[in-house]
């Protein structure tokens, strides 16, 4: 395709939806990418400029010329602005904002003083509202009158003298009941707002647990300062989730579209982590020397008893993680949980330790290292079943993400306990 | 709370959204959910059946009086009684489809007909259309004197004749349109409609990529079936995920209220799967048992090389696993991506082969030993960046969920180049 021709790429480009087309910049070459870039500026407008990878965005707003940044920019809604501007760097944020006009320029800079994550970085600013006394003949007369509506709403937001929503309609409902009829008695049950400074995940949350199309967003003083729509709070589920998954691999931010520098940068610390924690099972074994130097057959095997608590715990921590995020593990299941780890990890400890125990038997002709096998491999998936919830519960207790951390302390515990209950009853009974 | 008083039970829980009654059924034990259900039986209404658990809501529905249960279902859109029943037992899938009335039952009969997992499963089957050559004035016209609508709907469809969706018009835009103003005019650009057949996860991959909040759902010859909302979509996203993270994690369908036999069982087959590559790996081991006599030295640290490798190749495969399940790795960048996770693997790999070269040197005082553990790092950790790319490439091209098995296979190239590469590099240099 890139042969330089501008028609041809045009002709290619054009059907395409601004995500599709996000995700064909992302997959090229950067070569490729700026060569695209250079021929087809015209074609990237704001809603491309939206969908694309942070890494990536910065690099094709270096190479657009002012006049299509400017236009792209003009044509997004606030909300869609901040998403775009709040991750660049200094000078591109400055860019992007001096091709604003006056008016919306403010409206940004205002959204940009929330925190990071929150509500009111997600919010649009631009909400539809009713004094809560209507009439639906009022509401619809109102709208059908109406200059400027956001090119996207659900709902009428009701609000009080002082600007406090107290309910909202569905526009459904609106056009469905007979003129007369009050706003209030066609409001919608599952009402709820949303506080600005509330953490975006708690946002999304919300919305997937109580079904919300969207949802009103006040200040410290309850007052309606915007609006969030489930559009918006499913990209965040998504990018959470995405968090939640990379995190528990521990792995950073990483995205296919990082350089090699970047992923290697993202993926060492956790490397790090674990070499800590491995050399700490290394000098487990260390203490062992005399022991395996005597019998060999225990280097052979000790590995299955590390590996195979360092996967029951992985099981355990993983769904334990996730119960945290969804809310599900609390104080009040707690310890009934811990039970129930704690009883699977002795059931499929005594199952494996029997298959392993005739492993250790007939591989090594001794009945009693096929023993020492299945009693360390009882012994550790039941630690690994308990150190899989406990520890995540106290990391979330001590406000670390357990998504993130739980991992390492997991494998050290059942790496340690693992070389430890193997090695250290091999040296008493076979010693 | 179980003392028995109706009374106070009943003011505890009105308040509470049925997603939160349904949480707190699961969090309690199943005596005392038997007790609650019982005392509090006229409270449980569809929602709530709705939001539970499925191993909690077979246990639930069998305990309610049939006239509870009868008013319950009736209550529910044909789409959630679909939800409902489609997991349940047969005798309890009859035994809600006799408490519908005739006509709804046949829907969801026909409902229950689509594929599980299916956009025809997750549809609704009311929808609101217009013939497309009408006005706004007709369309509002004809909102205002339905009869029924449907609870929630945001978009009326633009039909052919021949009942074909040819786009669709947000509320919004026709409450604020002029009456004259011809309905494909102000058609939303976005429009696209949903194969009946399509696979619910492709369904939500749309919705999420797109920014739909609706989509109206085709059968073969391309006529409307159906309407499937962003709710529904948004909430098998969800799913999707927490179904990966299981996955990844290899545990299959976990769920904290699974009982202790449900999980066990549910955890045993990758178990499984890990002690074969365990033992793989202590056969590897086993051919250097000649070596690790001599220096038990190698004993010790061996487990160090395995664990780096395990641990970058999980970090490449998430990232791959996330990759393709989010259509980011196709093909056309395969390739790239490929070097890029041995390329970083390499840097990674010579980061570490340094600091372990240097541990194991100062540790057991052998250049050798530092040299020989240095170099297998290096080896392990750019095969596990290949492995942790290919492997779960390949399982894709196979047809086999990539997030299912890439894992097992993952960590056994990793063990077994990571022993193999070792204690190889060590018979040879150091005998």
């Amino acid at each position: 395709v890139e042969t330089g021709d501008a028609a041809a790429i045009d002709a290619l480009m054009e059907p395409l939806h601004a995500a599709d087309i996000a995700d064909l910049l992302e997959q090229i070459g950067s070569a490729e990418r700026a060569d695209l870039v250079r021929l087809w500026s015209k074609g990237i407008d704001g809603e491309i400029l939206s969908e694309l990878d942070e890494s990536i965005r910065e690099e094709v707003i270096e190479a657009l010329p002012h006049d299509v940044l400017t236009e792209a920019v003009r044509e997004l809604d606030s909300d869609d602005v901040v998403d775009l501007i709040e991750d660049l760097e200094e000078p591109q944020q400055e860019r992007i904002l001096g091709a604003l006009p006056e008016g919306e320029r403010a409206a940004v800079e205002q959204s940009l003083t929330y925190p990071e994550y929150s509500a009111g970085r997600l919010m649009q600013r631009e909400v539809v509202t009713a004094p809560e006394h209507w009439t639906v003949g009022e509401a619809i007369d109102f709208l059908r009158n109406a200059k400027e509506l956001p090119d996207q709403f659900y709902h009428m937001i009701l609000v009080d003298p002082r600007w406090h929503p107290t309910g909202y309609v569905t526009l459904g409902k609106l056009l469905s009941s007979k003129r007369a009829v009050k706003l209030t008695d066609i409001a919608e049950e599952s009402f709820r707002t949303i506080d600005v400074l509330e953490e975006e995940g708690d946002v999304a949350y919300a919305f997937n647990q109580y079904h919300l199309i969207s949802a009103p967003v006040v200040d410290a003083d309850e007052r309606l300062v915007g609006v969030i729509t489930i559009d918006d709070a499913m990209a965040v589920l998504d990018e959470e989730h995405e968090e939640d998954i990379l995190r528990l691999a521990g792995v950073g931010d990483g995205s296919l579209s990082d350089s090699v520098a970047e992923t290697t940068k993202q993926r060492l610390p956790w490397l790090g982590v674990n070499l800590v924690t491995a050399i700490l099972a290394s000098v487990v074994i260390a203490q062992f020397e005399r022991v395996i130097a005597q019998i060999v057959a225990l280097a052979v095997l000790m590995p299955i008893v590390a590996s195979m608590g360092g996967n029951a715990g992985t099981q355990a921590l993983t769904v334990a993680v996730r119960a945290i995020a969804t809310r599900d593990l609390t104080g009040s299941n707690m310890w009934r949980v811990v039970r129930r780890e704690a009883t699977v990890g002795l059931f499929n400890g005594v199952i494996f330790a029997v298959v392993m125990g005739v492993v250790g038997w007939f591989w090594f002709g001794s009945t009693m290292i096929g023993v020492v096998l299945a009693a360390a491999m009882v012994v550790n998936l039941v630690v690994a079943g308990l150190a899989g919830i406990l520890i995540p519960v106290a990391l979330e207790k001590a406000g670390v993400d357990p998504a993130l951390a739980s991992g390492a302390f997991v494998t050290t515990v059942t790496d340690v306990v693992g070389f430890f209950a193997f090695l250290g009853l091999a040296a008493m009974v076979l010693l």
